[in-house]
């Protein structure tokens, strides 16, 4: 194919950045990402295993023409920020290595999500940079945006909790909820790029099944932020596999620590999401069509015969629930628009 | 294409069967079952918009050859049974006239499910029959077989009332549920062949949603069968459409009256459904392959982190939550072996 | 939703454009694609059917927040130039009336491509406005980019033609090719919005099958352009439906007039389509992913044991087979950069 | 899952049968099929990797409980009969191993179909076991029936020569044929179960691409056969992968040796395929749906505009284009009704 190598700069770009781990599903995405910003200069994409290979080619749906490198930590290219989507645990060293280098991190693993070393340590296993542990902030810019502007290491939320407290968030914060059930499920571009028997097209197609019924570990971060938000409730989720490539939906059920009504609960959403620039309070339904390829959450509430709220978001699982979201974060922490490159 | 006319009965039928409604996709199955049974007579097949066509043609997946014809209820052919898949409201007038000449009725549409007039009125409007309203056997032979043995008439459950009952029914028999939420997903069998955008190839493909957010009939009819069988549980119920044909799942959480281990809520499981031909309990997640064309269904049930029950359900809609399950009662019926033709 | 009604457009509109018959699969994509576009102000998109209806409402995977207004030809808003997605037939005569108010005019439909009268009214019936038969510039800039400079009415080339011509113009065009046999496959979209039994997602799915096959009306307008390049060579053409939504593929046969190497086609193909900022010459099997939602059209050839050359391209038929490519003939006839609104 | 161990046998069964390398696509379907048939005992199912796994928990689609084992050659159990689904290459020496002791084979791999030694060892390497080269049967019963009967090797055909063969026969047993070009689709189940990215559900979805574009080794094995039905025709033959599990379509392109109508063609082909039992003539265009999970093949053909001949077949590829149509040429090996276990 005809190369086209030059990125569509507009003007001098505002940061270089490096991304580690750009075979898998959410590095190569961001790569692309970064790699179509008009501010933003992609200087490399690393990967252990494809090294070598074009990542176009790697990927045929994407752009980046950009050939994979080995990320050496000791002989850097001149970078000013780095989005790291390496597997939990992994990343956390190197985001160690990268930050002493003065370095921004934007970190799409698990590694600094949540704040309880305890739970983390339960559901990951020992951390990778114990010093750090509790010192990112947390990427979801709707509810941390003015932490996000001064923040040098970003932990950006998992799909799961990123689509569950975008939807509970405003009830949440009211202290409403006193207990919270989410449904939720997924394509199978959340499983990564890891094959196996379970997504190989010919076990997917026509199946549907829920997964890790016995606990996820997105769990006690829906847990974690619903409480900082207001409301400390129990959350039971489980989480399912759906034929489709792109897309998350929760299906969110509260229980209401006071009866509400459906219109006041309304009003809170579209108050409370008036001036977010990726998320939309819908008055029906969402579809996963409509968030594809996008860094936007579609958000519908409502109050169901018996009282509870059922509370659906949708989101892209790989954009606004992991690459494009690690981008907004960066776009705030380098004082640029924060829809810069995602619109 | 050759034709192969002939039924492959299994030495003298003994039912002669009329399927009304034959062409849209519950009917288009029963006739297809019925046709492939080694016991019944299919006698014909009936249908308004497509008289006149066969039926193996206006579904190429199906096997039976037979014509559709135009049913007329003054000239019967001479049928023991009728397998009725009408829309809602117009099939209890035909049910009745079918009766009233002696025919067991095996009922797909949900004019017979719900024992509450008022219910009934509020969901599906006025009631075609009222003389014979609440005349009607619920066929879910898991639970109602002595009473189907000896019925006429009988109202086979709605798909997510299939899935959803047989998922709890083992702890709504002890009393034990107090509270339910229902997350269904299923695929656009279930929505019937009358095409539009929603179901349309180009909108469904890489798209899922809920759908019914503010209110689903068949929430009621769950609720029912779950307080008869002693747990009176207020049940919040919502399902959603997935880019499958058949298949679906219901994803059942429960608040129990009392704590209740894992083991214990397994144990009530294995024994309930230890001698049912068509319901095997896992013991992990159900996938909806494993169901799919069958009249199984498959169950596994949980208790999550929060001591919350989580059950799950797998089934074929348009088989056990429909056509299938309503040959399964039309064999009890008729003293025939349960499992005749359906494995 | 929250609306966001205001164009982005990049400075002073180049033309005010209405899109007619906007509420079908390429009408909508054309009105997407121009409210996108940084040159072109959407003034207006008609639909019959569906006036009143917003169209990001009916399609939730656009964005375009604009409400369907009729087409009124009497009183038209100023525009100053139309693309016209209208059934074959019915598109001639409104564009008859465009341009007699000195419109522009780009028509997706058939009314202009072919150049033989008889041949048009043998495949598509008596022509909508017989003074301007033939007087459409056929709208594929790959080999008519000059006279589309000048054109005032256009005629954007059939899905299957655009990728069987651009899989086969570079031999064409040496007087090449004697026999050529095109086997094409495309998704849903290419069917079109009118939803019955055949593209419904029950019966798509798991689903594909030749259509069309004693005849199909791209056929003859394959030949008019292989003929008009160079090889007047006899087309045997058959399309298929495979279950997706948008991409297609045509799997091209040649036998050549004379033996000529595997290199030496190559060589032509890289020669020919270096400058072309859409057509891309691979050096292996192009597939659907690469070329979604985009103008490009991949292509890729070589020649088999037998001596035949199979010449492949993909495009996406609703984009470069029809809306896209519609505004990259809108772009040269306003005089505008041809890739303006399309990378 | 309750367990249901016993196989569904209808008295003594006929044959006892071991599947080797049950643990693929086809050996794993090849077991199911033996499983549910009638009169054939499946003594065991063997694999190196998945040994100690059930074949029901593998493939959740499939019911044969059945445990996979290690084949060990010196110690095998009682078996009258071996259907080998190796890799090509390592089915000849195992096949040899298991025809020294008697036993009847039915080779799903290709390395007995090829009876020209060098374009065997040109396409597939140096084969297995030199000494039995050339003695299969070659497994396509609706030409090879009488020999099939005899047969204690059987050579089951590659899945594209199944469809392509049966699309053609009518007209290379004429001497017809004088050049073919077959275009070709198959689901991801022919790809086989090692997964890679292409084959990955995110890849394939929205996905389809021609493949093997500089030669694929089916091409010989259609050339030999058309030859030794009476056509000795050159044939140019590629494949595409398309987003589906199972089916497969052969669009088949053939210039005729003299003018031939289109009813003396069709009549060729229902005269031809009147008796076969699994082979149906449509009157319009095929689709993989009919066929799937079935050993038909679904022909259709026509001459279109240029006096070109186009046949289509339609089967699926793990069915009649490799399992099923092993266990068809078991039954005529064995004296069995040939449709026995497969209607």
């Amino acid at each position: 194919m005809s190369d086209f190598t030059a990125q569509p700069l507009d003007g001098d770009p505002a940061a270089r950045v490096v991304v580690a781990g750009a075979s898998g599903f959410t590095g190569a995405l961001a790569a692309e990402i970064v790699w179509r910003h008009p501010k933003l200069e992609l200087v490399a994409a690393t990967s252990r295993g494809d090294a070598g290979k074009r990542l176009d080619r790697l990927y045929p749906r994407y752009r980046v023409p950009i050939e994979l490198t080995e990320l050496d930590l000791e002989n850097l290219p001149e970078v000013d920020a780095a989005i790291v989507a390496y597997p939990h645990g992994a990343a956390a060293p190197t985001d160690a290595a990268l930050r002493a280098q003065g370095i921004l991190v934007v970190d799409l693993s698990a590694d600094f999500r949540l704040r309880d070393r305890e739970t983390y340590e339960r559901w990951y296993g020992e951390h990778g940079a114990p010093d750090l542990f509790g010192s990112g902030v947390y990427g979801l810019s709707e509810i941390y945006r003015e932490q996000l502007r001064e923040a040098k290491l970003v932990a950006t939320p998992g799909c799961y909790p990123t689509a569950s407290v975008l939807a509970l968030a405003p009830l949440a914060e009211q202290g409403l909820l006193s207990e919270v059930f989410v449904s939720a499920m997924q394509g199978t571009s959340g499983y990564g790029r890891s094959s196996d028997d379970l997504v190989h097209f010919s076990g997917m197609t026509e199946n549907a099944f829920p997964y890790k019924t016995e606990g996820h570990r997105h769990r006690p971060e829906i847990e974690q932020e619903l409480a900082a938000l207001g409301s400390p409730a129990p959350v039971t989720f489980v989480p399912h596999l759906i034929p489709l490539d792109q897309g998350e939906l929760a299906t969110c059920f509260g229980t209401l620590a006071e009866p509400t009504s459906k219109e006041a609960v309304r009003a809170l959403y579209t108050k409370r999401y008036a001036d977010e620039p990726f998320v939309h309070v819908l008055d029906g339904p969402p579809n996963l069509r409509a968030v594809r390829d996008t860094n936007e959450c579609h958000v519908y509430v409502t109050v169901a015969e018996r009282g509870r709220v059922m509370a659906f978001s949708a989101i892209d699982n790989i954009w606004k629930g992991a690459s494009s979201q690690g981008v907004q974060n960066l776009n705030l922490m380098l004082g640029l628009d924060e829809t810069a490159g995602l619109l």
